[in-house]
């Protein structure tokens, strides 16, 4: 059984082995680029996991860990496009580094790299990975598509916001989860199950990183809270707060976000008195423990050695309790 | 055995039966717009055949020629934004008629929507039709890389331009015939030579079109010729030209591939003169003459009954002999 520290350094090690054509260099850089070390590798961390949970041995599922990793990389160049962000971890991100069309053809390239990686997957389980993979790759462009379109909506209901998130975020995590297992021999609804509680860890993660946009400590984030307000995104705060106020505090709302004359901390403070009278940081806090509690109770019913499933539950506990 | 015509039919049938969720449909609509009829189809009708050169139903073949021709639009879709063209097939071009990030995320959808429609052929071809995919998708995007490449340098050799139109355009037209030969249970062998087949004809295509841009009929193409002059695209003519021709010609070309001064008409003229010194017309058809007999050489040890061939041929030799 491994630790989520050897996961994550089979992964590093997995990533620097990957070979590269030696031309065009202008195609290949920026993937060698994206795929440097500083991420977190979640995903991949999850599908070696997935696998440990049924196989000793991770070797099966390391094609798919690392397919799950470049998918996830071909999103980022993609969406840092699409958000016109400039920066990702740290790092000036490949659009603005290289430009635009190297980032959309280096990104395609990665996409076609993933399927390519899932391919070398011991051939019996290859069918039942492209299954998950292309419905997981679908759901996330779909996810993207609708994160876009909310830019431009005056209104968000919060279940549109959840099943936005859903998509663009959480699938990908239970699909990791399940490829990893579906590598390792898990049956089918061993798989499901595992899905299903990546699916809540992501929502869970997601709601966790919109509660700290809020009311993380600046300190431990290692940046300023408010960026979600500032930038008027319709995160689950918002649309909570849109769907629960009074119309009164509800216009006023509405004006402060249009308000691009109020200085930034004034802006942040006036919204934040709203989402406290609403009661907002208790709300996102149940709701978080609400998916949280409901995937663990998924692990229950899997039927593995609770001391097996132990690096899972401290991984889950440690992205949704993080304070940065 | 069907006819070229009929293969025509059978591949609109297809995409007017491919279904898509409704929403959201802001990502599907442009697919659906992308797809409509319209294109010429050379490359499902090419897996159809190769197809239907083993076996007598194509339905076999079905998704992958549907796959190919996603995976073709997709290629445009983004290629478009690269090239900032505006126009396709006599309408706006995708990113033109939505926008940009719009184009971008159709496109991977659509790319991972050909992935999909290859895992619906039948299970025991599809591990053999996704490693002939990958390596084309992987192809394609070189040459895409290549192309753009060359647009900011000075000089690309014959080989350079040859290996470039080689990788994004005849590599797909090589592999969806070997695709659709593998979908009918043609032997290793087999697929393989026809693969070089595509090739070779692809090839081949390539350079007539770089032929017509300069020397076809205007009134037949139903656009003025000089096309490529006026972009300084470093095409089979232009990259020949700078290979053969006396330094004196050489420097008189470069010097009027950069006068933006120059009418139209005149910069056209004066550089189809140096064209027309080297014979450039002459050598052009002479290598494509060789791509196509090599090309159907190939065809005569594929040991199939000449009569069944004959559609093939057929439309080779059109694609080749075209005017327009």
């Amino acid at each position: 059984m491994y630790s989520v520290r050897e996961f994550l350094e089979i992964t590093e090690h997995e990533l620097a082995s990957l070979t590269y054509p030696p031309k065009p260099d202008g195609l290949y850089a920026p993937m060698r680029y994206a795929l440097e070390e500083g991420g977190k590798r979640i995903r991949p961390i999850l599908v070696l996991m997935g696998c440990n949970l049924f196989h000793e041995s991770v070797t099966v599922a390391r094609p798919a860990a690392l397919a799950v990793e470049v998918f996830h990389n071909f999103t980022l160049l993609h969406d840092d496009i699409m958000d016109a962000s400039d920066t990702r971890r740290g790092k000036p991100s490949v659009y603005k580094k290289w430009n635009e069309n190297t980032a959309i053809l280096s990104g395609d390239m990665m996409l076609i790299y993933a399927y390519r990686l899932l391919t070398r997957c011991e051939p019996h389980v290859v069918p039942r990975l492209l299954e998950v993979f292309n419905n997981v790759a679908l759901g996330v462009c779909e996810g993207q598509q609708y994160d876009m379109e909310f830019e431009t909506r005056e209104n968000v209901s919060v279940d549109e916001y959840l099943e936005m998130i859903r998509l663009k975020t959480a699938v990908l995590l239970g699909g990791a989860l399940q490829m990893g297992a579906i590598c390792g021999g898990a049956s089918a609804e061993q798989t499901e199950l595992l899905y299903r509680f990546g699916l809540l860890i992501g929502l869970a993660f997601q709601l966790q990183d919109d509660l700290l946009d809020t009311y993380g400590d600046p300190a431990l984030l290692g940046k300023p809270v408010g960026e979600d307000i500032l930038a008027g995104k319709k995160n689950f705060l918002l649309s909570s707060a849109l769907a629960l106020a009074t119309e009164e505090d509800r216009q006023q709302l509405l004006t402060l976000l249009h308000d691009n004359t109020l200085p930034a901390a004034e802006k942040i403070a006036s919204v934040k008195a709203i989402y406290d009278k609403l009661n907002l940081k208790k709300r996102t806090e149940q709701k978080i423990s609400e998916y949280f509690n409901t995937a663990f109770r998924t692990l229950d019913v899997l039927e593995i050695d609770p001391e097996r499933l132990q690096p899972l539950r401290d991984l889950a506990s440690e992205l949704i309790k993080r304070q940065k």
